[in-house]
């Protein structure tokens, strides 16, 4: 596993139609390589919008080693900066969220403006060149108000792509007059491909997530035909009419529905808006509208749920009354951060229009179902007995599906002659 | 410590008679190879029957870094398999110990039955051939109601040898009607190979041991003839009679008393039944039997303690009313679990036949004792100070035959030329 | 980072007036190196001799991977060994503090005098040479009651020269005579450098020291000419008389005051008497004495601060009422010991002549304060945005001289052939 060649082979012998072999899922050298060729070259979803909604507002996120800041100005605009010193490298903001006018550095004082420009430093003399040291400044998109960074020197194109195809789908919900209701900090005990991978089925989800399944239908996420009957047959068709006449329903509103399915470009991602089952309104203990106040100019609550899955590291729920957003962040090769943000209309009022736990009660059950799962994977992959199975066809298509856009990603990466960075 | 070959200089140059080199101590490259060339392919202690007494209890022990559960069957077999669903790799049961029908994966619901077979997996469609995917299986081998395992391809036969000496000893003491009093387990702080030396001598016992050491002998463990005075030989005398005349009254009820030494087979053992001095019966404080009811068919209560040592990983103390078993495990370089287990007669009452403090306080205090001294043995193999110190021919051989064992099969590995995949 | 090659390239191109590169802060193999070509070779601060006050006392430290243990003999001399007995390699003394008469390993009772020498071995047979398997000797050096130790083959010889000049320094706060009064270990989230390159500047402590700074004057620690208007310039003239005028006092009163500069030295160090301001007598909130019981023969509490720094790993200051001494020691790549100790006059008494919260208070504040800064330093240089920054000239001119210090050991010891050993 020390040498680049080693995991060359991993990566070129990679069996279609299988998980991974074990030391993609608990090797550290090959995290440090998914950071180096997933995490530092791709588009990384990391915050909302709402999460810095005055001048002068600053949050951290820490993607692999890197510290960044996000600080919208007083133009209003969001810029990203290394949150690192350049005088003796300290790091700048401690804090997760701060509000701040500056950004200075409490080692030595030095001070930068909102353009990331070094702006005073004492008693470096006559001679120093302050143009010289300001922050290193990081690449930024928000799509709708959700916000991706790229740490690469050239940030992948084809996020214009994903901006133009997901704008539509994405703003009705109207992100901008959203406030954050409430973060929660997940920590799973497994590597982030095994977390992704759980998020990309729902052949788990009947036996494992009792309270997310129930305005869900147990055709929504694939089946397999050898294994209908009549009457499931009969379930399924209805299940398609259901689909078909909500999208219908939907656009007719303005609301894109229909699948759209990008997940082999480099800014990988797909979207679909679901139905929600049985007059589900939305993902709620009781299916129903968790807050009162309905998102952007929508008067309906019953608009199903638009999920939005980005690689390597997001996926999204929107509703009528709410977004969920999730953001996933590799903390070693066997600990991966999950993010999750809600967010409700931001004159919604806690206590009148919406209540918190109804709010979040369904996806803390089954963020904390999935970690467990997750948990258990992780454990199977550490095991020596442990061999790449199957995937099933039907069920487990956008796990396949996620595992050939890391493996593409990482055969392009080493090609570039740059794995030897992997094995320092 | 990186290559092979480092490893192999190691093993070459040992030097008899003295404890081994510090890396054999602390360092990580040399437990993954201990674990791949001594406990992936050695017979391995890990339980006693009594622990699954009925259909459908399963057990779970970690060997290295392999899960494997034990299941006994309908058929009152028990049968050992990896702890992995051949789907996606989850861990299977994640309990220590748990009763189930068939093993089902929590994760996808692949369900195996007792013989490992895959016997559901949905939607996995037609071309799926469940019969490629069951549960891998593992050695297992009880004697006389000791749980052994192998997770070699190919198991050592000479457990056959093992087999065939022991029984005789073990046999009257029933473990079949055994049932589990207490079990605790004790992480060391130390490599497991100074736990296994530490319990191969007796040298340190009086100094440390007050509570074991009340119904031994000091002269039970070797001891150097020149430093012996008159007083002294006279105790010898009188200790070695003591042997002598418990020896031919338990052989003449049956009970094999005799030392066997196997110290150098590859499946290695001794065993010998010490006298329990000054009309001593058990492991107890005051040296009197913890439990009323008997094992076996013993009438008599001083049966002496029979001890059986195994290579590489156990311990036992069999007498009149109770038997203590000690599992000893690797964590890491520096960590170890110590298992141990007390069983008395399976019809012997908690607070009538027997006082659990009673039972479990000498091994409870030994252990404690033993675990600070291995962290101290730890403390020190990680100085750059630390050499080779020689051991005592008169009080530590068998600390020498478990090294000079450990050093032969960690040759015999090498020689196969398997070392390559310690350096991985 | 895993060949020497590496690691000599690294310290080879190091840019003079820059922060070091990256993996001297955090790469564990540098670590490993700094231990064995910086700790194990060159003179180390860990103890004053109040800590030892009588025959039989007893005080261990740690030193990488190394403990060693300092004892003070019925000759009142202290000597320093290895914590680790010839027998099977146990750690002897587990205690940082304790009073022994012999030194008994708790292993197997073997038994060593103040000098060493094993005395008991019981069992070993006639044939074996006691006198082979004494203690490992470790050279040790007390320099006015400063305790410095070696544990190289040879130490370095310019410790006769550090301890020539510093002699009529520290002898008159008469170290002999005092006790602790505390003792305190911190443990930084950093580096060790980073801790003394925080130590080896004052350029931060204005704004993150407001308690230590009460008594010092904002350029006692060097400015910038080319920042300064005329208020400044009158007030750097004003400091710098009162620098001249106290040293003239303090140094007809036979206390040497004036600079000594050997920063370059094998043995580094540098010293220096420094003005307490505006009639502060000491380093306490009040700037007032904390004890009343002056040090040695004083009578005149304003005798400033004098300060001595050494390399790698110390400073001092001693007041005319109370010493506070601080050494250094590395745990891990980002993990460092501060341990500092409070002296007073032994005749003192607690609640009478000083209390203990007044007496330790500034530093407590101040270590915890640096312990911050440190932590964030630490966490800028693991990103990999980090780059090595400017020092200024004027306010730095000994962090960069620690730095040049410690790039020119590295480099000797690299050019010693002796680098293998970091890559093991």
């Amino acid at each position: 596993m020390r040498f680049s060649s080693d995991i060359q082979d991993l990566v070129s012998r990679r069996e279609k139609g299988k998980s991974l072999e074990a030391p993609f899922y608990n090797a550290p050298e090959i995290l440090k390589l998914d950071v180096e060729a997933i995490f530092n070259q791709h588009w990384i979803f990391v915050a909302v919008e709402p999460e810095l909604p005055e001048p002068g507002d600053c949050i951290t996120v820490e993607v692999g080693r890197a510290s960044i800041l996000l600080l919208r100005g007083d133009d209003m605009e969001i810029r990203a900066f290394h949150n690192v010193c350049r005088h003796r490298g300290a790091k700048l903001i401690d804090e997760r969220a701060t509000t701040i006018g500056n950004i200075v550095c409490r080692y030595h004082g030095w001070t930068y403006n909102e353009d990331g420009d070094l702006i005073l430093a004492e008693h470096m003399g006559a001679g120093f060149d302050k143009s010289c040291h300001g922050l290193k400044a990081v690449h930024i998109r928000s799509i709708a108000g959700l916000i991706f960074i790229c740490l690469a020197d050239e940030a992948p194109k084809d996020i214009d792509e994903m901006a133009r195809v997901m704008t539509p789908y994405i703003a009705p919900h109207d992100i901008a007059n959203c406030k954050v209701a409430f973060t929660s900090d997940l920590i799973e005990e497994g590597n982030w491909k095994l977390t992704m991978e759980n998020n990309r089925e729902c052949y788990h989800c009947e036996a494992n997530h009792p309270q997310l399944t129930v305005p869900l239908s147990e055709f929504g996420f694939g089946f397999s035909p050898d294994e209908m009957d009549e009457r499931r047959s009969e379930d399924v068709k209805k299940y398609t009419n259901a689909v078909e006449n909500d999208h219908k329903r939907w656009e007719s509103c303005g609301l894109p529905s229909a699948e759209e399915d990008h997940l082999s470009d480099v800014t990988g991602f797909r979207t679909m808006r679901l139905p929600l089952m049985w007059e589900g309104e939305s993902q709620t203990l009781d299916t129903k509208v968790a807050s009162k106040k309905l998102l952007g100019k929508f008067t309906d609550p019953k608009l199903g749920g638009l999920s939005f899955w980005t690689h390597p590291n997001s996926w999204h729920h929107f509703m009528s009354d709410h977004i969920v957003t999730f953001s996933v962040l590799p903390l070693s090769a066997d600990r991966t951060l999950v993010r999750t943000t809600w967010l409700v209309h931001k004159d919604a009022i806690e206590g009148e229009d919406y209540n918190l736990d109804n709010l979040t009660q369904v996806w803390k059950m089954t963020n904390q179902q999935d970690a467990d799962l997750v948990r258990l994977a992780q454990l199977g992959s550490e095991q020596p007995s442990y061999e790449p199975g199957p995937y099933s066809s039907f069920t487990e298509p956008h796990v396949e599906a996620f595992c050939d856009w890391y493996i593409a990603r990482m055969k392009q990466h080493l090609a570039k002659g740059k794995s030897g960075a992997a094995t320092k």
